[in-house]
């Protein structure tokens, strides 16, 4: 299988990054991620407050995907996340939703599919990839935005088994990822979840001709459509507009049937409220959703 | 066991309602709501944009619990929510998240545990009370409001096998609520959910001397904090900090360790985006948060 190795870095999702491979539909790669906190050495008791976060979240690509052209949906089908080295978590002062000082980093290793977390406590592991995304319709975006390009959404359903769909702005969609974590809450309300290195398994596929306007995912249990927007409320305005178009497009629905369904059986949901823009996610449950 | 009449209906949480039942903690009494709709008579193919909110959301009670003094804590254990009649869904134009028309109202009649809602979909019951609070603080607050008194929070975790803790203003708590739905998803996001009569069985406990700022809730699988304001954020950044005050006086975490712990195992989520404030939870596995 092809290794993307993760020396191969950019901090933007843009279509000017060259390319560092070239990956054909149906292709298996496993792509490794550096942790958020890129080459900074950051280690056991360190402080975060000096970080500089131009130089975080680093994105390992752009793969270029064969036969993706604009108007195209791009799928990536994340098969497994193996996680690498120890994750480390600490509180960079002002990137959370509370006034919090710095606090010292604790490192935790994944041991039997869990990590020993402060005070004890066993925490199962839930990797979720916090960046994934294509070069964006306009200008580069740094690595720590999310858009309608994905980017850094911080959704714990960019997980293994789940198919994330993105638009395909430019030729060959130029998909990059990293800001693995160990697990991470809805939210990520502390702005820091214990930030990891990773192996990702995924495959490609190019859905030709149809064309959306923000990710959507099918994960094992739900399907949901995600927005980025200046106010969580912006946010779930528009993945609701999205729900409904799919609910329209794809089942059947009138847009009156499919509004009113978003206050039965969809939920407004939260991603992220840490990064420069907020996240919202409206997500129905997939067998549910699926008997449409 | 006592019945409290669905005729005895207030508009607003306020500490000047004279109660309608003085109830003893530990009793168990089945309170009769009225619809989202009051008196207002809406039937299948009625429009809703003449709607009287004024008179929306009519509010059983106030039940005075005997004991309940200002710094308690009253936990209300919802133990039945029984479904009275049809349910009615329609939109109000300005009320949901997206602008839209009237539509007329579509009737659902519960059968075997689940509506026939449109397209013949059938769609399980999951009764949940929008409006559930005590007597605010300060000035009396319109029903359809929610806030630290609780209210109009439409938190589908206001449901049977709950314990909804509020926080005590004044003598007797002054309970009210109302506002059942048939079921609803997060966010309440076109507005209006399928809105039924019930009766509810419940039974009130009063924590003497340990007072809350905002309403808590233990579901039968999950523990969360739950706040009100202006804009989601804000709700989201109360709820984190209430979060961590339960982890720290009832779990002995320092601060620190909370606040790190909610990026982990917390997830903010929404309960509703369409009320004159925002209402959000921070919300953990009961199980895993029982084991802390």
């Amino acid at each position: 299988m092809r290794r993307i190795d993760r020396s191969r870095v950019v901090f933007e999702y843009s279509s000017t990054s060259p390319p560092c491979a070239h990956v054909q539909p149906g292709e298996i790669v496993v792509v490794e991620t550096q942790w958020a906190y890129g080459d900074h050495p950051v280690q056991e008791g360190d402080r975060l407050s000096d970080l500089d976060t131009s130089r975080c979240d680093p994105l390992t690509g752009p793969l270029f995907v064969e036969g993706a052209t604009p108007g195209d949906t791009l799928a990536v089908h994340i098969l497994a996340i193996d996680l690498v080295g120890q994750g480390g978590q600490g509180i960079i002062p002002g990137l959370g939703v509370l006034p919090w000082d710095d606090l010292p980093v604790a490192m935790f290793t994944p041991r039997d599919g869990a990590i020993e977390w402060l005070r004890g406590i066993r925490i199962p592991i839930r990797p979720n990839l916090g960046c994934i995304g294509v070069a964006p319709a306009g200008d580069a975006i740094p690595s720590i935005w999310p858009g309608d390009h994905g980017g850094n959404t911080d959704n714990r359903y960019c997980c293994p088994g789940s198919i994330v769909y993105f638009p395909v702005f430019h030729e060959g969609a130029l998909l990059v990822m990293g800001d693995c974590h160990q697990m991470q809450g809805d939210g990520e309300l502390c702005g820091v979840a214990p930030e990891t290195a990773s192996d990702v398994t995924l495959r490609c596929e190019v859905i030709k001709g149809e064309a959306i306007q923000r990710p959507r995912i099918l994960a094992e249990s739900r399907f949901m459509t995600v927005a980025s927007a200046q106010t969580l409320e912006e946010a779930v305005r528009l993945a609701t507009a999205d729900f409904i178009d799919v609910l329209v497009t794809e089942k059947g629905f009138t847009p009156d049937e499919a509004y009113l369904m978003t206050a039965v059986e969809a939920h407004a949901e939260i991603c992220q409220v840490v990064d420069p823009l907020m996240t919202a996610r409206v997500a129905m449950d997939r067998a549910f959703f699926e008997a449409l």
